[in-house]
């Protein structure tokens, strides 16, 4: 069984220097989209801050268990999908970004509610360090899976789509890791990714898939720190 | 709250008839995939007395928990999806089906493992009786939607697709009807549809779909019952 990389580990300063920036453009009484990984964490403790400091209201739909926890620590009011009529803005890390602003993301296992949250948000802005920039997306590309379809949807990217996938194995627990929705995670491989929208519809094709990692044309702008500041690439 | 006419009664005598004649392409050994359905039921019934008669040994995956009982009450060898290497034949029911062999499925909100069971077998053999041939697939299109997605997603039939969304009740317990897969089911109505393709692309597409009615180019032959006995289409 092949090891995937995952997770990029980042620059842990860019990450707290993007989510404080990040961070200007949720006003009082918002309602944001919360994504999950290490530079939503940080976003999240400044909104705490925010609204410490400035007594203000937020209210916010999470991506993940791990996001609601620490969205409800820092006081903001956490809602259902079903309990508000639109989402202001939804604010996410990425594990990659290319030039046209497509993103890779998954790494967290998190990316069906991501994806739902982006999609449907009235502004996505996605916050990255600058390690997380790519000239063209690559490997692993997650992709959810229900535990009734993951075995043909591995066989037809193997046998079809000439990739490799693994089966996500749990790091705390025997066997493969379940999602907050109770599916399976495949990574796979398909070399560099030279046409996203190709895949992305060939994936959104692909019968047994629950949702994958690719976020072709969702972003409206990606927040980047470098380390000579905060960069925002716009589409 | 609209009503939607789910399922159509259909024929009694028809719905064996069909289900006897496509029980003979049923051989010793053979892993097949059941659908779920009336009609389906009485293929097992069929199957039972050929291995009840033959001493035949029969594998199966089936679509839902439904079948799996009925399925193992008749002797069949009852397999996960993900416990067989190939499935030699699919047979499965249709709500509707056009001249193209497009179908709608979904009545029986078991389209999500019919369509991966479907699309992963070596043969799909469709059967019918003569009611759920149409000139045009029309509504109630069977969506089956997650929880977390189920309001954005309706949002976005009646709004961007201008449809006519309803959530599936449970006739078994107030509130939604809840699938195999702890989903929901929305039902909605795009009128006649004139090009399934395309609307099969667009609900591809749709963040937050588990999986859509629509059976697109996925059978091989259809089995139709009716007065003058059985007719098969072909593509």
């Amino acid at each position: 069984m092949v090891l995937l990389n995952i997770k990029k580990e980042g620059n842990e300063e860019q990450k707290k220097a993007v989510a404080e920036s990040a961070s200007d453009l949720i006003e009082d009484n918002m309602v944001i989209g919360l994504g999950t990984g290490s530079t939503v964490s940080y976003l999240i403790e400044e909104i705490g801050k925010k609204i410490e400091e400035k007594k203000t209201k937020i209210e916010a739909v999470c991506s993940s268990f791990e996001t609601k926890h620490k969205a409800k620590k820092q006081g903001i009011y956490v809602r259902e999908m079903d309990d508000v009529d639109e989402i202001d803005l939804c604010i996410d890390g990425a594990d990659q970004v290319d030039e046209e602003l497509n993103l890779v993301k998954g790494g967290g296992a998190a990316h069906f509610r991501e994806k739902i949250l982006a999609s449907y948000s009235n502004k996505f802005i996605c916050i990255i360090d600058e390690t997380k920039l790519t000239d063209t997306l690559k490997d692993p590309i997650p992709i959810e899976v229900h535990p009734f379809s993951y075995k043909p949807v591995m066989d037809y990217l193997k046998n079809k789509m000439n990739s490799e996938p693994v089966l996500r194995e749990s790091l705390r627990k025997d066997g493969p890791l379940i999602t907050d929705n109770g599916n399976f995670v495949v990574d796979t491989d398909f070399g560099l990714i030279s046409n996203p929208d190709n895949l992305n519809n060939e994936l959104n094709d692909l019968v047994g898939v629950i949702e994958h990692g690719l976020f072709i044309d969702l972003v409206d702008e990606v927040f980047v720190a470098g380390s000579s500041g905060i960069n925002i690439m716009k589409k």
